[in-house]
């Protein structure tokens, strides 16, 4: 199987201003049961593809997983009531236009995609799940837009899982998925995902209950029920795409859709069997493989820095004091410079309203103990210190002393390139 | 009297690897019943000052309010300690380390930070509070910093405002104080206010409850009882220094002191009289000076966005939603592009936690109206939003339709010479 290394990887701000150069891998990735769409209709400005579809050929069961935005995106307003049938056929993406903000309009032309798509695919309209990405507050120009997506449909094929993916980027440098395949119940399975993300990055999504815009697709021949796939989002969830942070702004259209076609012929994974739980760690490593492809990914971002925290008197205090570093914009600027400056960690774990112990508080770069007692040892080991910080990916693991709790962040440090970026492009 | 447009203010990010280049006002500020002094001790690398002495020969009455940082200073400690006597005779502080996450050394350092004071100006310790703020994490470099104290106690003058106000900037690119001269009760009584910060600001102070570094003292020869001091500050606090963000990260260091001498002849000045309504008008005033000042100086800051929620349904919505928007990257850095992208704004408003149905929501750039019922408007006056969001400062007012509560928050926009400076530089 191809991975995300052997597309070729540029600079970011250097892609981002010509995604054209953005290569895909030979190798196709196949997930039977699923066929793959896509179209360039004009709306993003440089030409590129900005239609997707993945259709399912009989059918798929479904869960997903949206943004708690308030503003949340009329496509996600509408795939969240047609995820609630269970069953789904197709999910039809625009990219370049988030359809965010765009009041009756914008539900109104979200139902159109469903209804062009499910009339050229020949299935029921509420099983088609709508997606979009790109520029909040801007309605779709829905002449293009029906136009795109028929020639979309007309170009599905089980090898064409790279065009459909190549269809829902947007600020991305490189396209993000991940594959594989696992026995379960001595039945080969395969697990695919597609992802795509790299700006307005803190999704806080609930199964259900919709969230960069990051847009997720995982798909898979298995044979599980909506109930059952649910639960793997549950689980999978807040460690993998929810445990990411590029900038701290929380989307309007973060979607993850996880679909399970049945083709491998397995009988229904239960939710209380062994390859359910081999189903759901598989599942959990490519979402988890994904969202950290996202933090790198993410704009202007150099380096990834998983920030741990144990020891929290509860899960709640230990998300809180993750996200803080996570999103502490000194934090992150030290991060870039490669500087193991703690003052700041401590600082921003000071405010975060986490209850801690100054004192007891012990904090680690890897390996290295560079925080405890109330003090900062990093004077005593400064070369190391800054040879880990220096790394392209890193561990900062912050142990509160306070009780049992646990929680980790992965994020992107705060860089020149992501300013420049996102005051000169609307993404 | 000199205004701080007076002083040269040159480029943030010129001024702040060369801050010798401040040049002071020559018109001296006095304040009847107060003493200047500063020394330079070496604290700082470049050879500036960093010890302050602020002296009320004859005590004064004091009340002050701190950062609310868990990880807060050993100073910090030991002046909310040492306010609780409401009388104070001197504020020591040195700028270059902010003795905080520094352990016991640390306690014992702050403390003999007064003592050293106490001694040479022949005053009780606990009438002495400690002030400092620079690098987090690392212990006073004592010798020196004795030596530097004894040294400004000697130099202590009515004609030194500008070198005590010298001697607590760090990152600073300009000095920043603010003077009223107002009647109250027929009597002149004069407000002098000085304030140090540009980085690690979004001020969460509490009156008695300590919160960038924010340093900032308020001097006055009026006569007010402790109590009514505290008034004044519990007033002034949530629309000046608490209603600001620089970069979001809560200091270990904030301090804000407000001193009385009781100097001018006036009876005491008592909670409910027409004078005290006129004091806290005119101190609130020169604190909201003052804070702004702060944000214009954020380092590496290029515009002052005012943003203004009203219509919220309780007060935490609106203080919500106004933080959301004044501490989002992509909201900052749309700011820095002068780009009037409100859909980063209705977005930030949509996961700030704060209640409202979008489509009520109404947004104005100063009076221009941007965003109603659900949508955006600004490709209709897309000339005249681009130049209100061009300009140095502006208003974002933002009605969220959903009630009668409101809050206001004073940002910065973010700036590739923010990271520059933060990523290469340990404040």
């Amino acid at each position: 199987m191809p991975t995300p290394c052997q597309a070729r990887v540029s600079l970011a701000s250097e892609l981002r201003t010509n995604p054209m150069k953005i290569e895909l891998p030979r190798v196709p990735v196949r997930v039977p049961g699923f066929q793959f769409g896509s179209a360039a209709c004009g709306i993003k400005e440089s030409g590129n593809q900005d239609v997707s579809i993945v259709f399912a050929e009989r059918g798929a069961t479904a869960a997903a997983a949206f943004t708690t935005n308030r503003v949340c995106a009329a496509p996600v307003q509408i795939a969240r009531a047609h995820v609630q049938n269970g069953r789904i056929r197709a999910i039809v993406t625009n990219s370049g236009n988030a359809n965010a903000f765009t009041g009756k309009t914008g539900l109104r032309d979200a139902r159109r995609m469903c209804e062009v798509a499910a009339r050229e695919l020949g299935v029921p309209v509420r099983q088609v799940l709508p997606c979009s990405t790109g520029r909040i507050g801007v309605p779709l120009p829905m002449d293009r837009l029906e136009h795109g997506i028929r020639e979309a449909c007309r170009t599905l094929s089980a090898d064409r899982f790279y065009d459909a993916l190549a269809g829902i980027m947007t600020t991305d440098a490189f396209p993000k998925f991940a594959v594989r395949t696992i026995e379960l119940a001595g039945t080969p399975v395969t697990l695919a995902g597609m992802a795509k993300g790299a700006g307005m990055i803190a999704p806080r999504m609930r199964v259900l209950v919709p969230h960069a815009t990051l847009l997720s697709f995982i798909l898979t021949d298995a044979h599980l029920s909506p109930m059952a796939l649910r639960r793997v989002l549950q689980r999978a969830l807040p460690e993998t795409f929810n445990a990411i942070v590029v900038d701290g702004d929380t989307s309007t259209n973060d979607t993850v859709v996880l679909l399970a076609s049945g083709q491998a012929e397995t009988a229904p994974i239960s939710e209380r069997s062994v390859p359910f739980s081999d189903f759901a760690r598989a599942c959990t490593e490519i979402m988890g493989e994904l969202a950290r492809m996202v933090v790198r990914d993410g704009e202007g971002a150099t380096r990834v820095v998983t920030v741990h925290v144990r020891g929290a008197r509860t899960k709640r205090d230990a998300e809180t004091a993750a996200d803080a570093v996570a999103r502490s914009p000194l934090c992150k600027a030290a991060f870039h410079g490669g500087d193991p400056y703690m003052g700041r960690v401590v600082c921003a774990l000071g405010y975060s309203g986490a209850e801690f112990d100054p004192d007891r508080l012990r904090i680690y770069l890897n390996d290295l103990l560079v925080v405890e007692k109330g003090t900062e040892r990093v004077r005593e080991c400064e070369s190391e210190a800054s040879t880990i910080v220096s790394q392209p990916e890193f561990t900062l693991s912050i142990d509160l002393g306070a009780g049992a709790a646990q929680a980790t962040r992965i994020c992107s440090d705060l860089t020149e390139d992501y300013v420049r970026f996102n005051s000169a492009y609307r993404t």
